[in-house]
C-alpha cells in the first residue's frame, strides 16, 4: 500500500492481545505516532485497562468514548425500521457497529490531524471492508492501515511470538479462561466464530453461549411483557421510557434469562466465502418480533410489502458496509416514511427461547377494522358483491389467454 | 352474476353444515343438478360422512379424491422452494391448497359437462379470490356460483335457521362441541379467525389450539432429528425415505408433540382489509428452517439473495390466488434452477417451540471450505492482500463523490 | 351502487357531449343539484364555453380552475425525478393529470358540502379507476357515480340520440371535423385510441396527429437547446428560467415542431385487456432524456440502479391511479433522496424526431473524472493493481464453486 | 501476481498493437510460450494477417475461430429477450462478447495444456473483470495475466517506444489514419472511448463514427421492414429467415443506412468510475424496439412487468461480467420461461435515425382482443358493472386508513 510517509495514525483499539501488538508495529513498522481510539458500545468490558495500556505503550492521544446512546439511536433502530435480517437468520449485530466506529475514527483523525487509521480485522473477514468503505466515503484522502494484510503474524501462534518478543501482556479473560472463539461483542449481539464451528455438522459446545442461557435452562415460568412504539423505534418496556440505548440492554437482560436469540448458522461473507457463526442477539431477536407487529396492525398493505421485498437489498447493504452511502440513504428514506404511524404496544410472552406475541394495540394508528373483517353482517363498510367484480377483472387477462391459446 | 341458465354445476363439498346449505340452496334456488367434490388434502376429516351425506341429498355424481401426495409434492414442496413466508410470518397453507381444489373443480366440470362450480368461501375472505382465479385460469368459459356473496344468509344465525327450515343437520364436532371458531385444515396446517380474535390485543383461549401442544405442555426433553433434501426437497427423516405427504405427516407429528409452528398474527387481505389469524403448522415450520440452513451451505451467495428479493412477490403471489400464473411460473423457473444443488443433511433440536439448527453437510454440494474461511494461515487458496484492491475499487465511487462535493 | 339518496354531486366537467350528457343525466336521475368542475390542464381548450353551458343547464356552482402549475410542479415533475416509463415506452400523459383532478372534486365536494363526486370515464379504461381510488384515498366517505357503467348509452349512437332527445348539441371540433379517435390532452401529452388503432398491425391515419409534426415534415435543420436542471427539476431552457408550466409547454413547441414524441404502442391496462394507444409527448420525450444526461453525470451508480430497479414499479403505481397512497409516497422519498445532487445543463440536438444528448455538465456536482477514466497515466488517484484483489475476490465465490463441483 | 511459474498462456490476440507488444512482453517477461487465440465475432477485421504475425512472433498454436453464430445465438439473443439496457441507454455490446472470448480462451487451454490465459484489457476498465470473472467460473485454477496491470508501459507513448524498440510494426488503420480513440466492435456494436470524449460538455467530431451515417445524412424516404420472432428470438427478415449472425449482420446494415443506433452516454464502470462512451448499435437498437413490440401483443402483463423490474438487474450482470454465473442463470430461467408465446411479426418504419413500430400482429399468441377493449358496446366478454368492485376493494385499505386517521 503505496501510501507514502504517515506521520500519525489513529487505531481502533480495544487493549487486547491483536490490537496491543498493532500498536507496537505501528509504532515500529511505521515510525508515526499513534492514536488510541477506544469506544464503548456496550461490549460489556472495562474501558479504563485501555486507557493504562495505551498509556504504557507510550501514546499520548487517548480517546475513549461512550458511543452506546449513538450506537442504538442512529445505528441499530433505523436498521430495526426495516425488519432487517440477512440471509433469513442474522441480525447483523457487528455488521452495524462497524461504520459507527470508522465514522468516529475519521473524526478523530480530523481532531488529532492525523493522516491515516489502522484497524484490527483480518483481510478474509467482512469487518475490514466496513471500517474502510466507511473511511473513505467520509474522508477520501485518508491512509488505511490493515496490519492483518500487511504483516506476516498470520497465525495466532506467530501473534504470541511476537507479543511475548514485545513485552506485551497475554491476559486471560475475566472468567479465566481463554475463549477459543473469535469473538464480537456489542449492544446489540455477542458473536462467535472459528475453532469448532469450522465444521458446519458439528454444534458447538454449550459452554461457547455467554449472553443468554440455554433455551433448556431458562425459567419454566414465562415472562409477559408489552413494548411501546413511537414512529417504529421502541421507546418504552412495560411503561417504562427509557433512553436507547438502555431499553435495548434491557431487552438483552430479559431475552436473555429467557433463552431467546441464539442463532448457529452459515453465512456468506462479502469477501466470496462461506463461514460457520453463532450469535446471540436476545434483545434484538425480540425487537424484531414485536416491530414487525405493531406495524402489522399500523402498516399500510403496500407499504408493508415494499418493505419486505426491499429489506433483502437493505441487509446486504448494512452487511457489506455500505451505510454511508447513497443506496443506502435512500432505501433508508423510503422505510422511514413509512414509520410515522408506525405506534402502539406490542404484549409478547417469553419462554425458554421463544417470543410469542399474543397482543397488539394501537390507539392513534391501528387500521384493523373488526367490523369489516368479520364473518358476521357488517354494517355496510364492505360490500361483498364488489368481491365478483374485484375476481373477475383481476381475472381477464388470464381468461383472455386461456381463450386464445386453448 | 348474470350468467345465463346453470345446468350442473361441480361443488366444493365438505359435507359440513355451511357446503350442506350450499348444496340444498343451489338445488333450490338455481334448479340445477349438483355434482360434490370432496377433496382429503390432509384435513384430518373422515370423508365417508360427505359421500353419505350428498347421497341422500340427492347427489348422483360424487367425486371423494385423495389429492394429498399431489398437494405436497405439486404445491407445498414447490413453495417451500422458495422459503415462501407471507408478511414475515404466515406459512400460506390455507392458500397453496386452494389452487389444488380449484383445478379439480375445473378438472370434474369437465368430466361431468358442468357448466359451472360452487364454493363455500365467504365475500370477505381470500379463498374466493383463489378459487376464482384459478378456476378462471383453467377455463375461462366457467361460470362461478359463489353462494356467500349471492345470498342474504350472511349471519350465522341466518343459516342455522335455514338449515333447520330445510333438514340439514347441524352437527357437532367431533370432540361434542361447536370451536366457535372459523377453521381451515390441510396437511400443511390449520388455521383459527374470528370470535375472539377479532380483537387483536387479546390471547386466544389455550383451547384454540388443536394439532401442538402449547411450548409449556411441550416434553422437557429435546427431539433430534436429521432432514434429507435432494433438488431442494424433502426426502427423508432420519434416513428413512417417505412420500412426500408421509414425510410432510410425520415432520406435522414431531413437530406438534413439541410445541412448533403456532403463529398468531395480522394479516393483510388481498381484499383489503387487515384480519387476525392463528395458525399451527409444524411440519412446514421445520422444514423452512431446514430448507434455509441446508440452502445456506449449498446455494451461491447471489443466487440466495436473489431468491431472498423475490420471495416476498412469490409469497403474495400465492397469497393472492395466483398459482397458475405466467408471472408465477416464471419465479418458479428462477426458483427451482437454484435448486439443483440443494442437496444434503440437516440436524435440528426440537425443544418446547424452538427449532434450532445444530449441523448441516453435503457430501456433493457443499461451498463451504473450512480451509479458506479459516482463522489460521490457509493453503494459498485466499490471498489477502486482495482485499485491499477489492475494497479500494468498491469504494471508488464514494470517495470520488467526496472529494468532489467535500 | 346502492349509496342512498345523493343530494349534490360534483361533476368533472368538460362541456363536450359525454359530460353534457352526463349532467343531464344526473339531473334526470339522480335528481340531484350538479356542481360542475372544469379544469385547464393545459389540454388546449377554451373554458368559457364550458362555462356558458354549465349556466344553461341550469348549474349554480361553477369552478373552473387553472391547475397548470400545480399539475407540472407536484405531479409532471415528481414523476419524471423517476425516470418513469411505462411498459417500456409510455409516459403516462393521461395518468398523472388524473389524481390531481380527482384531488380537486374531492376538495370542491368539501366546498360545496357535495356528498357525491361523478366522472365521464368508462367502465372499460383506467381513468375510472385513477379517478375513484384518488377521490376514496382522500374521502372515504365520498360517494362516485360512473355513469357508463351504470346507464345503457353504451354506443355513441345511443349518447348521441339521447343528446339529441334532450337538447344537447353535438358540436363538431373546432377544426369543422370530429375525430374519430377518442382523445386526451393535457400539458404532457395527447392521446389517441379506438377506431382504426383497433387493429394493432393497422397504422393510423397520419392525420389523426396533432401536436407534432410527422418526423418527415420536421426542419431540416437540428434545433440545439441547452436545459439547465435544479434538483432534478428542469428549471431553465437555453438559459431562461420559466414556470414548470411554462417550460413544459415551451418543450412541447419545440418538439413537436421537430418531430418528437410520437408513440404508437399496445398496452397492459389495469383492467385487465391490452390496447392500442398512441401518444405525442413531445416535451416529456425532451424531459426523459435530458433527466436521464444529467442524472448519468451527478448520480452515485447503485442509487442511479436502484432507482431504474424501483422505476417499472413506480410507473405501474402512477398507470393504475395509486397516487395517494404510502407505497407511492415512499417511493417518491427514496427517489426525491437522490436528487439534491441532479443539478446542471444538458445540451440535446432535435432531428427529425430524434433526441440527442451532445453534451452534459454540473458545475458542482459532477462525478465525472476525467483524470481517473483516462487512457492515460492518471496522478495517483487509481491504483491499477487494485484491480487484481477486486476481481479475484469477486470471482472466489464461483472458483469455490468450480473446485468444490469440478 | 506471485502465481509460480508459468508455463504456457493463451493470449486472446487481435493482431493489432497492443496485444503484439503484449505478445512479445510474455514471451520476454515470463519466457513461455504463448498461444495465441482470435476470434471473429464480426468486427470485421480480417483474420489472416493475425495468424501472419502470430507465426512470425514464433508462435506455434495459433487459433482462429469464427464465432459469429455462437455469439448472436447463444449470447446477444438470450440478452435480447431480457430487453436489457444498461443505465437506460447502453445496448451492452462490448459486454456481452467478454464471456463467449474468455470461455474460448478456458477451453483452448485445455486443449493445449496451458495454465494461464492473458488478455489485452487495461487495469481501469471493465473489460479485465469480464474475462477474468468467466476465467475462473470455468477453471477456478487458471492462471491469469493481465499485462496492464503489470508492466510500466502505461502510456500509449510508452507503448509505441516498447513496439518500435521490438520492431512491432504500429500499422496505420485501413482508411489510413489512425482513429484516435478507443474502439471495440462486433456484431452487436461498436465502441468509442478517449479523446475529445474525456470532456462530456463536447461533442465528438462527426468523423468518429463508423457504421452508420448520420441521421442528417440518412435517406429521404423511409425504410419498411418486417421482422419475425419465434420463442422471442428474430428468425426472420421480411419473410426472409437467416441464421442469427446474419439476421444481425442484416439489420446492422440496413440501420446503420438509415442513422439509426448512435448513442453518447455517460456510464458507470464496475470498477467505480464514471466513463463517457459512444457506441452505435443499429441492429441491436432496432431489435429491441421490434423485441419490445412483438412482447407488447403477446406477452401477459404481470409477466411482463416482472421482466421490466428484473431487467436492470440483469443488465448490470452482463456488464459487470457476471455471465456464467447462477444468479444470471436463474434470472435466463425466468425470463426464457416467458419467451415461449413470443412469437409474430413487427412492422417497424426506419427513418434518419428513428424507429417506429407501425404493426404488430400474432397469428398464434396474440393476447389483443378487440371485442374486448372496444369503446362500442362488446358482446358480454366484459362487464362494465365489474369495473365497480375491482376499484372498491382495491381502495378498501386506502378508505379504512382515511377512516381511522382522518
Amino acid at each position: 500500500m503505496a501510501q507514502g510517509a504517515i506521520k500519525k495514525v489513529v487505531l481502533a483499539y480495544s487493549g487486547g492481545l491483536d490490537t496491543s501488538v498493532i500498536l507496537k508495529w505501528l509504532q515500529e513498522e511505521y515510525g508515526c505516532e499513534v492514536v488510541t481510539f477506544t469506544a464503548d458500545i456496550g461490549q460489556g468490558e472495562e474501558l479504563e485497562p485501555a486507557r493504562a495500556k495505551a498509556t504504557a505503550a507510550g501514546v499520548k492521544e487517548i480517546y475513549i468514548d461512550d458511543l452506546r446512546e449513538e450506537f442504538v439511536r442512529d445505528f441499530v433502530f433505523p436498521m430495526f425500521r426495516a425488519n432487517t435480517v440477512y440471509e433469513g437468520e442474522y441480525l447483523l449485530g457487528t455488521s452495524i457497529a462497524r461504520p459507527l466506529i470508522a465514522k468516529r475514527l475519521i473524526e478523530i483523525a480530523a481532531e488529532t490531524g492525523a493522516d491515516a487509521i489502522a484497524h484490527g480485522a483480518t483481510g478474509k473477514g467482512n469487518d475490514q471492508v466496513r471500517f474502510e468503505l466507511t473511511a473513505y466515503a467520509l474522508n477520501p484522502e485518508i491512509k488505511i492501515i490493515a496490519p492483518w494484510r500487511e504483516w506476516d503474524l498470520l497465525s495466532r501462534e506467530k501473534l504470541m511470538t511476537y507479543a511475548e518478543q514485545h513485552g506485551i501482556a497475554v491476559e486471560m479473560k475475566r472468567d479465566g479462561t481463554k475463549s477459543p472463539y473469535s469473538m464480537d461483542a456489542n449492544l446489540l449481539h455477542i458473536s462467535y466464530e472459528g475453532y469448532d464451528l469450522e465444521d458446519p455438522w458439528v454444534e458447538p459446545g454449550s459452554d461457547m453461549w455467554r449472553w443468554s442461557v440455554a433455551p433448556e435452562q431458562a425459567p419454566d415460568q414465562p415472562t409477559t411483557i408489552e413494548l411501546t412504539f413511537a414512529h417504529g423505534d421502541l421507546v418504552a418496556i412495560d411503561g417504562q421510557t427509557m433512553s436507547p440505548a438502555a431499553l435495548l440492554a434491557e431487552l438483552n437482560r430479559i431475552g436473555g434469562a429467557n433463552g431467546i436469540g441464539r442463532a448457529d448458522l452459515v453465512e456468506n461473507r462479502y469477501v466470496g466465502m462461506k463461514s460457520r457463526g453463532c450469535y446471540e442477539t436476545p434483545g434484538g431477536t425480540i425487537l424484531l418480533k414485536a416491530h414487525r407487529a405493531i406495524e402489522s396492525l399500523t402498516l399500510d398493505r403496500e407499504a408493508a410489502h415494499l418493505k419486505d421485498e426491499l429489506m433483502p437489498r437493505y441487509a446486504s447493504l448494512v452487511y457489506n458496509g455500505y451505510w454511508f452511502t447513497p443506496e443506502r440513504q435512500m432505501l433508508q428514506a423510503a422505510i422511514d416514511q413509512t414509520q410515522q404511524v408506525v405506534n402502539g404496544v406490542v404484549r409478547l410472552r417469553l419462554y425458554k427461547g421463544n417470543v410469542m406475541v399474543v397482543g397488539r394495540k394501537s390507539e392513534t394508528d391501528s387500521l384493523f377494522d373488526a367490523s369489516i373483517a368479520t364473518f358476521e353482517e357488517d354494517a355496510g363498510a364492505y360490500n361483498q358483491a364488489d368481491a365478483t367484480g374485484f375476481i373477475r377483472l383481476n381475472a381477464l387477462r388470464l381468461r383472455v389467454a386461456g381463450r386464445k391459446r386453448g
